[in-house]
């Protein structure tokens, strides 16, 4: 077999290299594509060369995107999801039975079709899940013209602020968000990193903007082993709702969901940033 | 300049490259030494080809096998360190002032002098503090021969079970620790990962063991972005102290100490582990 490796370069001088099996690589229209598979993290693909699904840790980010969101307020019907066309928010999203409705917005349905061939892990949800339906729109053009106060949870399941995820860290998208969310409205963010240099400066503008939207605006962390550095975070953001003193562990425990990194101390702990990572999201960016 | 990359490899197919320039190089009687300088780190230096200390993020792994315990024991006076060799452990506990006396135990001297001409960030603490006593002996010889009772914290600071660290992951080691703590002892030990499968399995080792020994057997998770998948364990040791339940946070902030990782919201949150943790460190190693 050929002698092949995927590099994803963490800053010019640092990065990850995986053995890889090639699956599929396309240009969109938005972005290049590229399905790999290796015997570490089984199947999972780029985006403009970062990695953004792998089967052996998806979960992880995929619960952590969604859970806390729901262990705040139980009650959310009505979820949009932007980005995320790998299906596994989606999927998480669906396991509530109090969800009535759930939007996605994916700019490229390309990532879609090609996860629901490769990656049917994640993907299966866009088959099964009468209560979901696609759109395949600009997530910046889409929370413009959707109603106010018509949706309780947005979940922003995007790539970096570079490329088609731009206008998605932007104080105009931010501002949309919050008119579009419920009075106990709750926006979940994909949120970078504190670590290496380019994410930490996206992390700062980012916490920077969503703080100027929302009276609550918190960042939240957990172990995502296949992103840089492993340190990951999202943004919690609310009009009333705050992550930890809502948090409501006897009512989600009361979904009986089996997760596999999320449970109710998990929640609390992923709150409590470094001192390091708190000093940062007060810097100016 | 060459253009020269250290790699570690995580498993057969997935590695972490560095492009570095090499300070120094050397094999003693017990393993390889190599001192790097990379543009984002700074110096680091590695054994047997394992990241051991980069300038960059040591303080993250040295304030947390240091300071929850004595937030946990505000009253520990004398300690023991079995392996640090770079100093930044003993740079930690040094900053306590109610300590009286630091035994460390380093089998190979060389990482000391090396750390000493290229690390001082870490090992200037050797030249300038009085408290502390090096022994270049094994750790496995020197707890046999220490008397009972004789720490009240010991802290193991080894590389991994492979190579001169081996018999810092044995029930034997773990005995004579539990021998020589004080009622109230401490031990803290380099506890691996969960993620890739050679760390996860000897984090399930360790664990059997030292639960097989102490009545107070617990992990704590810390974000370390060097160390492979950047999801990295200590674990936490006792006779009768809980590191949640006897946790002193105001006791701690008494001590007035700058740090950069550590505070008490991180200290109970580090013991909030994902449930797929919880799960391994119960299976059968």
């Amino acid at each position: 077999m050929i002698d092949l490796w995927f590099s994803e370069n963490y800053t010019d001088d640092v990065r990850l290299s995986i053995k890889v099996e090639p699956l599929w690589s396309e240009q969109t229209k938005f972005q290049r594509i590229d399905f790999f598979k290796n015997p570490t993290f089984g199947t999972f693909f780029t985006l403009d060369g970062l990695i953004m699904v792998t089967e052996k840790d998806e979960f992880i980010y995929h619960e952590m995107i969604c859970h806390p969101a729901f262990a705040i307020n139980p009650g959310i019907q009505r979820v949009l999801i932007i980005g995320g066309g790998d299906g596994g928010t989606a999927r998480e999203v669906a396991r509530y039975p109090t969800v009535q409705q759930i939007d996605q917005v994916e700019i490229d349905e390309r990532v879609v079709r090609l996860c629901q061939q490769y990656l049917p892990q994640t993907a299966s949800v866009f088959a099964n899940e009468p209560r979901l339906q696609l759109h395949f729109v600009d997530g910046v053009e889409f929370i413009k013209n959707a109603p106010d106060g018509s949706y309780d949870l947005i979940l922003v399941d995007s790539t970096d602020p570079i490329g088609p995820g731009e206008g998605l860290f932007t104080l105009e998208f931010y501002r949309h968000c919050h008119r579009a969310l419920t009075a106990n409205g709750i926006l979940v963010n994909q949120h970078e990193s504190p670590y290496y240099p380019r994410e930490a400066q996206e992390m700062k503008r980012a916490h920077q903007k969503i703080k100027a939207t929302f009276p609550i605006a918190r960042v939240y962390q957990f172990f995502m082993p296949t992103y840089p550095s492993g340190h990951w975070l999202f943004g919690f953001a609310a009009k009333t709702l705050d992550p930890v003193t809502d948090f409501k562990p006897e009512r989600w425990q009361q979904f009986n969901l089996k997760t596999r990194y999320y449970n109710p101390g998990v929640h609390t702990a992923a709150f409590a940033l470094p001192t390091y990572v708190q000093e940062m999201l007060t810097e100016d960016a």
